[in-house]
């Protein structure tokens, strides 16, 4: 039996899909257009449904930040060790290109409204994808905080600067050639 | 005689003071509490007396950012050149440091809502702006627009991260060194 987005979802995989059907509307609609009513009738669930897996719609929006942050984490993971040349160099391309490509996603991973302080689950997410850069960075501990938060500001700089249209390109030049050059530059 | 908020103005400083009403406003209220009948009311002038120069709330907006991107590069300026020893770390310092003492002011001057295409009074003052630094950083022209680039993109991240609550600091910790040691790392 396949499994259209109409089909009846058992107890356990319904939570799954309210979760990709509301990446699916972020990406397309941005966050106002994430209701859990609209997600039910896009999942094809009573209105009432999502209510038995998300409290509120802070708490699905806090969801989809803790899925970013873990698809995140494992794409900047599997980039790195697949180019242990410089996997630094790597991440930082994946970061930029990450936020390139989920802007909405990327936006409400890192918005202040939704405060990691009083979010363990929010708050454990994203120290595990800062650990991965962190990890990367090696050396000791103390330094390698520092060089991996620099290394972080870079790459979320360029990423926020690229997304709000404040890095002009010139005429001809390729926007991933140019994310290469400034975060190979680290 | 003094010049109060409630005195009327000369032909010609009414835009300054209005601008500088705004500053304020903008500081206080944020971009919400802006409008320029309530800033004709914060300077004492007739409703429409904020028209003769300013079209609409979005050309405010927009000399706002003019005015801020003018100081903003002004004292990047002035601090690089009273550090010659270490010019780019002084001026890291102060770009992060502006941003977290006028945040309001900061997120309008690159806000993608204020697009600086069609708005050539705008990127102007932004492309001076960026001309401070990429001036600092020296070099010959090819290599040096990358260098500025990656220098810019690491202190606005820090700038966003500081701003948006996403560095979270240990016991202890002072904000202050802690920048200044992410921006001597460059």
């Amino acid at each position: 039996m396949s499994t259209s987005l109409n089909a009846p979802y058992h107890h356990g995989n319904l939570r799954q899909a309210l979760l990709e059907a509301a990446l699916i509307i972020l990406q397309k609609e941005g966050e106002a257009g994430l209701g859990l009513r609209d997600l039910a009738r896009a999942v094809g669930v009573s209105p009432a449904a999502p209510y038995r897996h998300f409290d509120s719609r802070a708490a699905l929006l806090e969801a989809l930040a803790v899925t970013g942050f873990q698809r995140f984490a494992a794409s900047m993971e599997a980039v790195a060790a697949s180019n242990p040349k410089d996997p630094m160099a790597a991440m930082g391309r994946t970061y930029v290109t990450f936020a390139l490509e989920n802007p909405n996603l990327f936006r409400l991973m890192f918005s202040p409204q939704l405060k990691k302080d009083g979010r363990p689950g929010l708050k454990m997410a994203a120290d595990a994808a800062f650990e991965t850069l962190r990890h990367v960075v090696g050396g000791d501990v103390g330094t390698c905080r520092i060089k991996a938060l620099a290394a972080w500001a870079k790459v979320h700089g360029l990423a926020i600067l690229l997304l709000d249209s404040q890095i002009a390109l010139r005429a001809g030049e390729d926007r991933e050639a140019l994310i290469a050059e400034i975060v190979g530059s680290l």
